[in-house]
């Protein structure tokens, strides 16, 4: 009984623990390390089973389920999007992740994913600017000061020493708040009144808007060479925001390519337009930037590994932090095949009482 | 803040506060008020979105995740299959499910679906044959008593008034401790030696083993005229119990024909082999049995929409019997915008301490 007395539990890392887990390790050490383990499963990228995430389409929104395996770990995530959430008092993305054990199946860890998704996507964007910036990028502008921008901001710092920020959001309050959220954190931070003085003098170019239609975030004469674009902020078929001929001048470089032909920037080309697979560069099998005239460009739209990568991520920190509670989650009876039973012993104990 | 200070909150029912639902409502009346539920939304079949389950295959097993909606409520099951499992103390099949709410992508429920599943496969079978079964049919003949065998006979005598039983398992020690759990529930129970013995005199015959593999628990020459047989262990590409040619003889009737094509014991047959959909039976939009000579056959394999109704009658009970507890597992800022922020103010509170 003893070697078996626990199989029942699942560990639990609820909204809290997320948040005690982050501020314990240090929001940039979380996004370094978080990104350490997805740069590894990067690398062996052919490991995954890859299928496009299985969506539940409504009017307000949508629901998706986003499974991956590496043929030891499951895992999967639960997301929805729905825009009109936040005029509720809800998050438009609320998440939540489950990693598995292929070899019986037995779930081992269940975790919240709101916040962790805003740290993925975050230390994401920053892997791919790793390998497509220029060198010595210390510049980004940020064009949409929602959730998703201190994030950005800060896995930007941590991977590339990004210290100096532009921002802007059509909603002035909300640039106001990036600013004070970041402040103390070692950035020099500009706020901007357009999208145009954003981007002067910037390396980089982060575009996380939250606007669920073809939108124009940033057009062709803004963009110079040299520049990295990290377009996060379109995501799903009809929201775009960037112009159309600043894809036809940039290397574009994608996270699976059947999924973003869908859901990305890269929806506005051709089927057959030329991307190449972010994992192909940072397994080393491809070049990335290729001179310091390019324009590189990130169509970010999220993909299951990278979830995978940070459910491992947090379950590696469990141990050392306690930072979780076990859930009775699964039915283990003292003999497999007396389920029955095991309601009968139950009600027993209660009538004990 | 008040209206909106829960919204973190998801309501979840462990393993332990399942069984004690179960026991609290008495097995019967849980078996019953579940099939209501299960008929409720067989007659509104049309609603619901219907996809087959999303499965990752591995040497050992299989990990799936079955979703579906109805338009208001949206709900899925993650649910694994690996047959070595017992041999480690492990059950072969886990599972747990989410209800959400469509309309904000909000997870309402999560709960422990190992021992659910088992008593909704149950209710599903008894309310087939409480269409399908000849009137006053009072003796099931239950083949392979395993963890499943007791629920399907407390469901059969809740909604047919089955009490006659004839157990049989190729392990004594299985059909054993079957009948010693089923004592004092209001059955007379015959345990017997073979197949032929346990199908002899028998109303309605429920095979229900284990083998992952091709098998033939009931060969032709032991089905008389009027039998139902509700065949609830095929339920994979592969695994079968039922010699084809009773399958010829037999009026079969099915969930949801794309799946039990591949999963249930008519993947022996022709692709264009003609099968009813039960939801037409129960919706009164189609014949079932059509006389008391024939061979009615319930080809069952499980599916997401009786799942759902499972999902939805254990929500309605949370209130009135408090058996869950309440999981944050969803971030709530004060300013959904704000993510970030929440971390800071967080970091606030742990710093006063």
């Amino acid at each position: 009984m003893t070697a078996h007395s626990n199989l029942n539990i699942v560990p639990f890392v609820s909204v809290d623990h997320m948040m005690r887990l982050v501020l314990k390790v240090g929001t940039e050490t979380f996004l370094t390390e978080l990104a350490m383990f997805i740069e590894e499963d990067f690398r062996r990228w052919a490991q995954f089973d890859k299928t496009p995430r299985v969506a539940s389409h409504s009017r307000e929104g949508v629901i998706e389920l986003m499974p991956t395996s590496d043929g030891t770990l499951y895992g999967f995530k639960y997301v929805n999007g729905h825009p009109k959430n936040t005029r509720e008092g809800r998050q438009t993305v609320t998440a939540f992740g489950v990693l598995s054990d292929v070899g019986n199946g037995y779930p081992m860890l269940l975790s919240e994913m709101t916040i962790l998704t805003a740290l993925r996507t975050a230390a994401m964007s920053a892997v791919a600017a790793k390998y497509l910036a220029r060198p010595n990028s210390k510049t980004m502008a940020i064009i949409g000061n929602g959730a998703q921008s201190e994030f950005q901001a800060l896995a930007f710092k941590a991977l590339l020493g990004v210290t100096s920020l532009h921002l802007y959001d059509i909603d002035p309050s909300a640039t106001e708040r990036c600013a004070r959220n970041l402040s103390g954190k070692g950035f020099t931070v500009k706020t901007c009144s357009s999208s145009h003085a954003a981007v002067e003098g910037a390396d980089i170019i982060t575009t996380v808007t939250a606007d669920k239609q073809y939108a124009t975030i940033l057009s062709d004469n803004m963009v110079g060479p040299g520049l990295h674009i990290n377009a996060v902020g379109g995501d799903c078929p009809g929201k775009t925001e960037l112009h159309k001929d600043i894809l036809l001048r940039s290397d574009i470089f994608v996270e699976y390519p059947p999924q973003t032909r869908i859901e990305g920037e890269i929806q506005q080309l051709a089927a057959d337009h030329p991307v190449k697979e972010l994992w192909e560069i940072i397994a080393g099998k491809s070049e990335g930037r290729e001179s310091d005239q390019a324009i590189t460009l990130f169509d970010s739209v999220g993909f299951a590994i990278e979830d995978f990568s940070a459910l491992r991520y947090v379950r590696s920190k469990l141990e050392e932090t306690g930072l979780y509670v076990n859930l009775d989650l699964l039915a283990d009876p003292d003999d497999p095949r007396d389920l029955y039973g095991m309601l009968l012993r139950r009600e027993a104990t209660l009538l004990e009482i």
